[in-house]
C-alpha cells in the first residue's frame, strides 16, 4: 500500500522521499540539470535556478514566519548551488476565508526578507482555493542567481581529511516549530531561519579555494544532508556527536523529548566541506558574525566512499542510519 | 467583510483580484519588474521570468490535465512577455494519500508537454501535506526564457486602427472544465490547452514589426485581458461580438448555459494587437497551423484611451463590464 499512495513520509526528507524522487522525478527529468538533485540547477550561461514550496505550520513561529522562510529557503538554495541570488518569483495559494490582515503580515515579511537578502520579487501569481482546499496559505518561490565565480560545488574533490563544518547551532528551526505547534516549553528555542549570504561571503572571503561543497540541512537535518552528500562521492564521512553545536535551550528540549538533534531541520545553517587548510579560517570568520558563536567543526571525511559513521559522545562508532521519514512534518 | 478575508472572487481574474493584487502585492513589490503586472518579468541581461501555480479541478479534462497545463501556462507567459522559454522549475504540493499511479500520469504529461514546448525541467521540489491540506495535488512552475530580439511587448505603441487578433476559437478551456466538472453535455468541447510557440513563431515570421502586444486570455477570458491591456494605454478598443470565433460545440453549450464567451478562459490562445498592415499576414499564417482555422480579427483599437466597448451582434455598442469575480473558479 505504501508504494501505491503518497504518504507524509514521502515529504519528510528521508529515505521514503528519496525513493519517490528517484522513481517519479529523476526517471522522467533526470538527464538534464536535475541529475544529481542539487538544491539548485546550474544552467548554461552562468545562471543558477531553484524553487521551493512552503507549507509550514504554524505560519508564525519564534524567529520567523512562512514569508521569511519562503524567501530565505530559495535564496539559500541558490547560494548552495554556487550562485549569488538576484530575483525571486512569488506564488500564493490562498484558502478562501484567509484573513487579509494575516496575508498582509506575511507579505510584509516577504518584503523585509527580500530586502535583507538583496533580492527582488520580480514576478508572481495568486490562486484562491475553496475552504478546505489548503491549510490557510502556501507559498512558492523560485529564484534566479548568477554563478559565483569564486567557487563551484564539486563533490568529486572530496578527500579523506577534509573538514565538515557548520556555521551555527543545529536543529533550531525544527525544534522551534515543534515547540510552537505543540505548545511545549520551547522558551529560548528560536528558529535559525535566515539568509545564508553573510556566512557564504565570510567563507569565500577567507578561503575560496578550500570550499568544496555547501548544503543547507533543512528537511532531514544535518544527518540526512551528510548522508546524501556522501552518496556517490569518492569519500566517506565521520561525524562527532560531541562536537555537534547545540544551544543550551535546544539541548534541554531535545534531551527532554528524546529527539536526535542530527535529524532536526535547520533553516539558516550550512554544512560545509572544506580542505583542512582552510577550515580554521572559515570557522573564525563565521564566529565573527552575529550569532556565529556556535560555528563548529563537526566531523571529517574518511576513506570508505559513501559510508557515514557517527562517533558517539562516549567514543563508540556506529553507522549513521537516516530515518525513513521525518520526526516532524511540515517544517517548511 | 469582503475586505477582511480572501474570497474566491479574489482568485477569479476579475476586478476583485485586481484590487487584491494592487493593494497587497503592488504596494509592496511594485517598484521593480512587477510594475505594470506583466505575465512575466523582463530582467536585465535579456532574461524573462514567470511563475504560476495550478489548482485546476478536475485534474484531467478533455484536451489536457494539470500537468500539461502547468507546463503550457508558464511557457505561454514567457512568450507573452517577449521571451523564448528555456527552463522550468516544477514544484509539487501533494495531499497525503494521493495515488502514485495518478502522480505518475501527471508527471508523464509534464514531461510530454515540456518536450513539445522545447523546455527543460531544470529544478524542483516536493512537499506532502496531511489529508485535507490540499485537494489532491497542486503544481507550480516557474520559467526562464531569453528575450526574443524580434519584438517587445509595448503598449505605448498602441494606435487607433490597430487590429485585435486571436489565434483560434475562444473559451474552450473554461467550457471544457465546466462540462467535465458538472457532467453536463460538453461533448465536442475540448480544452485549447497548448503551448503558444507555433502561433508566436508564425506571427513573428511574417510580421515581426507589426506585433505590439500579445496576452493569453486565461482567467477572466478575452474580455478581462482586453480591459486590462487597454488600461493606461494611449488607445481604447472595440470588440465585435459577431466576429468572436466560437467553435460550434462551444457556441451550443455557452448558449444553452447562458454564459458570456468573452469571459471564459482560454489556455492556448493569444490576444494580439498588431498594426493593420501586418494583421492579414498574421491571420493567414495562423490559419495554416493545425487547429488555426478559427483565427480571427475580433476588433480594433479606438481613440478614447482605456475605454473598451463591445459592438453587439445586432449592431448596438456598449461598454464592456468585467465581472467582479469569475463565473467558474479553479480553471487553472
Amino acid at each position: 500500500m505504501s508504494k501505491e499512495i503518497v504518504t507524509m513520509a514521502h515529504g519528510g526528507g528521508g529515505r521514503a522521499e528519496t525513493e519517490l524522487i528517484e522513481k517519479e522525478i529523476l526517471s522522467r527529468f533526470g538527464d538534464g540539470p536535475l541529475a544529481g538533485l542539487p538544491d539548485g540547477a546550474q544552467l548554461p550561461g552562468g545562471l543558477v535556478f531553484s524553487t521551493d514550496s512552503f507549507v509550514v505550520t504554524p505560519r508564525f513561529f519564534p524567529g520567523g514566519d512562512i514569508g521569511k522562510l519562503a524567501v530565505c529557503g530559495t535564496v539559500n538554495d541558490l547560494y548552495m548551488a554556487g550562485g549569488a541570488p538576484r530575483y525571486l518569483s512569488l506564488s500564493l495559494i490562498i484558502e478562501e476565508g484567509f484573513p487579509r490582515e494575516e496575508l498582509g503580515r506575511i507579505l510584509d515579511s516577504v518584503a523585509a526578507a527580500a530586502k535583507m537578502c538583496g533580492v527582488t520579487i520580480a514576478t508572481g501569481d495568486t490562486k484562491v482555493v475553496p475552504r478546505g482546499g489548503a491549510d490557510g496559505i502556501y507559498l512558492n518561490t523560485a529564484g534566479i542567481g548568477v554563478k559565483d565565480s569564486r567557487w563551484t560545488p564539486d563533490r568529486s574533490r572530496f578527500r579523506p581529511g577534509d573538514r565538515i563544518l557548520i556555521n551555527g547551532g543545529i536543529g533550531e528551526h525544527g525544534m522551534a516549530i515543534l515547540a510552537a505547534r505543540h505548545g511545549i516549553g520551547g522558551e529560548g528555542v528560536v528558529s535559525d531561519c535566515a539568509g545564508l549570504g553573510p556566512s557564504v561571503e565570510a567563507a569565500l572571503a577567507v578561503a575560496p579555494d578550500a570550499v568544496k561543497f555547501m548544503r543547507d540541512p533543512t528537511r532531514g537535518g544535518v544527518g540526512a544532508v551528510v548522508q546524501e552528500m556522501m552518496s556517490g562521492s569518492p569519500a566517506g564521512a565521520e561525524l562527532r556527536e560531541a562536537d555537534l553545536p547545540l544551544r543550551p535551550a535546544f539541548r534541554a528540549l531535545s534531551g527532554m523529548l528524546g529527539i536526535e538533534p542530527l535529524f532536526v531541520a535547520c533553516e539558516g545553517r550550512m554544512v560545509t566541506v572544506a580542505d583542512a587548510d582552510g577550515a580554521e579560517a572559515i570557522l573564525a570568520a563565521w564566529r565573527n558574525l552575529p550569532g556565529g558563536e556556535f560555528a563548529a567543526e563537526i566531523g571529517e571525511l574518511t576513506e570508505t566512499p559513501g559510508r557515514v559513521t557517527l562517533r558517539g559522545e562516549w567514543g563508540g562508532r556506529r553507522l549513521l542510519i537516516v530515518p525513513d521519514g521525518e520526526q516532524l512534518p511540515r517544517i517548511c
